[in-house]
């Protein structure tokens, strides 16, 4: 086995064009046999091998630098930088993150795991060589889906401004996640159809130099191609024309199910844990489904994540006209709505909280200051969620609660959510955003009749003495949980709060909790600073009120363990109540 | 005089084109007049004379909705939209704004002030016109300088997919705020010298119809153009060729002095009011330039508005190499910031407090997470700066100080800031921002020897008793009168505090004033949801300590009195000593 006996790129190229063939062979085997069983983005690495070998057989890195956009694409570069028994040996899968990572390897140059990001950050290392008078190649390799986020054709754009080597690959599969939407693809269509010879070319407009690829897949015809470009005096991009999922017939044909897999079967390619049941995607779904029959100004809103809303291939199909996927283009996805509620329609953006952030100015902008009444709603802004370092969902509140006119909604149920977002889409007043609890989506039936329009009106579920627990989204029930137990311990019912409003205070009811209380808490699923508590805490500082804020320290936390990181932020039950008790005293 | 009899656009549609000509030099001398007396964007409404009338002649506003970007063209629109006394006499001058402002008139749809939002708004409109079976036409209004901002292309991207009537006019006076930076502006040129006949063609590239007009100032051309698009089915852009400054001399040659201007005289074209003195923009001009001479590495970076950093025409080319504008592009400027930092550079990006919204993910995932030691300068991120709506310094805290890695500081004095973006320049461990003072620099000469590396640590400048003032940045002389004032009244003195960090508690200071003090108040130049003064209430929460945080409500305001703000938002010195004496009784 060749792949055994690569322990970096110089491993690479001992080798002949007809033995690293057979390295690529190896790699998909292994790769996936780790999806198989690990889980992981597949489809965008088995696409990607060959032109991985090709690249560390002519560049030397890491004086030559690669950059890997959203690094769905770095398994194989791992296995060839010193990485490979985290792809061969189970026992080592958990060896390196999905993502490039400095920390594993001096052949990764940054943390990356938003799209979009390559070409701008590569731009940056080459105007650092070029100030210092260091020689080297720059190259960004940056998938054909990451190509409609607004980063990227910045990037793109400037590129020829820095009159110095820079190679971008693009390596074209024709998909994004899901399809791939927007004008440019019919461009790229066209170039892969006359092999790279049609005069209109974005990259070209763009002014950069460009070559074409057709066997992207072919290692030969890569090492020719990047042996050209080699110490290129000015940006040059090479397009690259691969399958994704190529080599397992199952990720070839059905490419969307196939980008990111969880465990599976090799031989059928089922999924080795059953379907999930109803959660917060299928309900949005069905929801809007029907609502869209009911009223043809609804329209659901994605930005290339489609089945985060639960529009999977024949939903969107369902849903027609109604359903639109602006692509990897999360700016004009906010624009879009905004224009979309300025002029009678109906729409709802479903995002994920790591996500929304790449869109702060649109909502400020766009989308608040013309008070547009357009729906956002935020999945997986939990410590529950995704927990790579690029993906973590506990920023959003600080990042969207402090922006004028914005309401921020927290439900604790799918009761809820489903009454939230109803009295979302019928109003016309305010730019409204609905933040998801994490965990298991809870659904008790009660039926919900308050009156959103209200804004900023809490609800006490419990009413008590002593101490009030006002607990936002997700933990509403640890909320619930600790009210109990201090209601044990204190011999007095404590009060147990429902705040339902992220951005705004209820001055009236927190001055009424002044008459009977002496401790007020807040518990929520984010990071304190800037967050929903420290508001509560500025009402009640020139006050005798005691307050803690619970919630996470504002830190970048990487692959954690959920209960441990509740651990270290004082978030169980038992930690709360022992905090409040010490106070009591 | 045509223009005095022209209420709406009704009133264009009677006049023949020489007459329209006629009106054109009206509005013209119209808005030379005003700009000499009042001052405003310039240069980009001059060059959009024409295109307005044989807009107005040829659509239907607003059964036809126009969607100006930036909205720096919106004058003459402005003018045959119902809003002419605004520009012809002296006493209606204020009755407008200079932004597109739904408020003031059917004719507008949105209110906006940021760049490269037009295509994306205007897709939105398209789509709910097309859900709803409406009819008409969605005209969006970009100049060349706006398409280098992602959300212009992805929006151009995205415009196909609408399969709808969307017409797209680029007014190309091939000039951003200052020259244009970017590959795609080679092509714009190509377009121009080939009549629009090139066939390697952005527009083309994104999947767009395309028309070209090289007479962009001539009414005629203008209304054959549109009349061909006017009904079009699909999306088409109309590329027209403009003159910036058009008519006035000065303006012509001179046209990034031009894009701006405040009152002058027509003559010659001369500014009313002098040169101002030595302000924070020539500051770090002059601070950067000696920098570079002694380090290659460092590098300044601009997106397109280069003079807030003090860089004239003059200073850049100084700068040379060292010396980066990536045109309208925050997202980029972060990321290359990130990337030159990680590879041996020393990079300072300068923008606008209400700009570097612009880049938010950025911030937090390529430079933050990477930990790359870039510095920011954040420039005018206070109440003393501009006060349209669109344009406000007041959110940077909430939206920046909350990412974690991020050191973000704030000087109080010239000395200050040159010490912390030297220290910031010269470290290796974390990305710095700098948030600049507003109102008028303050130089006191002192020499500045505090170690920047020590985090969060705070500095008592004046050690008293009973209520301690924190008071951040802008507004530490604020703090300090209202220091004198309390230790007068309190018959003791009180103590005042300069945080420096924006990012941090100083939590061994904190914990010391508990020992002599009951009141502790913080004073910050921005909102308080989300702010520093909020971090120090939930510091003492839990505690006897009583804290009020002065600042600013969360809302939008619009073109303010800054003291009728300021009183509003009890920021003057005898509301604030009057509230902590409230408090002491």
């Amino acid at each position: 086995m060749y792949l055994e006996k690569i322990n970096g790129p110089e491993d690479v190229k001992k080798l002949t064009v007809k033995e690293m063939s057979t390295l690529a062979e190896e790699m998909r085997t292994a790769l996936l046999k780790r999806a198989s069983i690990h889980g992981g983005h597949f489809g965008p690495n088995f696409g990607m091998v060959e032109a991985t070998i090709a690249l560390h057989y002519v560049f030397e890195s890491p004086k030559d630098k690669i950059v890997y956009d959203v690094s769905h694409q770095t398994y194989p570069h791992k296995m060839l930088t010193g990485r490979k028994d985290a792809y061969l040996y189970e026992e080592h899968y958990d060896d390196v993150s999905g993502y490039s990572n400095p920390h594993e390897s001096e052949h990764d140059h940054f943390i990356i795991g938003h799209t979009s990001t390559s070409v701008s950050l590569a731009c940056g290392l080459a105007k650092a060589r070029d100030l210092n008078g260091e020689k080297g190649n720059v190259i960004a390799v940056i998938g054909d889906g990451s190509l409609s986020g607004g980063e990227a054709l910045e990037g793109f754009d400037y590129a020829v401004e820095l009159e110095g080597n820079l190679i971008i690959v693009v390596n074209d599969n024709d998909m994004s996640i899901a399809e791939n939407h927007g004008g440019l693809y019919g461009n790229l269509k066209l170039l892969r159809e006359t092999n790279g010879q049609a005069e209109c070319n974005l990259f070209k407009a763009m002014g950069l130099d460009y070559i074409y690829v057709n066997e992207g897949n072919d290692v030969a015809s890569l090492i020719e191609a990047f042996s050209k470009v080699k110490d290129s005096k000015k940006p040059v991009v090479v397009h690259i024309n691969t399958l994704k999922g190529k080599g397992y017939a199952p990720a070839e044909q059905h490419k969307e199910q196939w980008h990111y897999s969880g465990p599976f079967d090799i031989k059928t390619g089922k999924p080795l844990y059953g379907e999930f049941g109803e959660d917060y995607s299928s309900v949005t779904c069905d929801y809007l489904l029907k609502k869209m029959k009911e009223d043809k100004s609804v329209v659901a809103i994605t930005s290339a994540t489609p089945t985060v809303m639960g529009f999977t291939e024949d939903k969107r199909k369902e849903a027609g006209k109604q359903f639109v996927d602006v692509g990897i283009a999360e700016e004009t996805a906010v624009a879009m709505a905004a224009g979309i509620a300025s002029n009678g329609g109906k729409p709802v953006y479903g995002v994920y909280s790591t996500f929304v952030q790449r869109t702060y100015d649109q909502l400020s902008q766009d989308l608040c200051i013309n008070n547009a009444p357009a729906t956002i709603v935020t999945f997986w802004g939990s410590v529950f969620g995704m927990n790579d370092v690029t993906h973590l969902g506990l920023y959003d509140i600080p990042m969207m609660a402090n922006i004028p006119n914005l309401v921020y909604m927290a439900p604790t149920t799918k009761e809820e959510y489903i009454a939230m977002l109803d009295w979302s889409i019928e109003q016309n007043e305010h730019p409204v955003a609905i933040r998801l609890p994490g965990g298991e989506m809870i659904s008790d039936g009660k039926e919900v009749t308050k009156d959103f329009s209200k804004l900023n009106k809490y609800e006490v579920t419990e009413k008590g003495s002593k101490v009030a627990v006002i607990a936002l989204g997700t933990f509403y029930q640890l909320g619930k949980e600790v009210v109990d137990d201090l209601s044990d311990k204190l011999d007095t019912q404590a009060t147990l709060i429902n705040p339902y409003y992220i951005t705004g205070i209820d001055s009236e009811l927190l001055e009424e909790l002044k008459k009977e209380h002496d401790v007020v808490i807040t518990i929520e699923d984010g990071i304190l600073d800037g967050g929903f508590g420290e508001k509560i805490s500025r009402f009640y500082g020139p006050t005798d009120m005691k307050v803690i804020n619970f919630g996470l320290k504002k830190e970048f936390l990487d692959r954690y363990d959920v209960n441990e990181v509740l651990k270290e932020n004082h978030l169980t039950k038992e930690q709360i109540v022992e905090d409040v008790m010490a106070l009591m005293k």
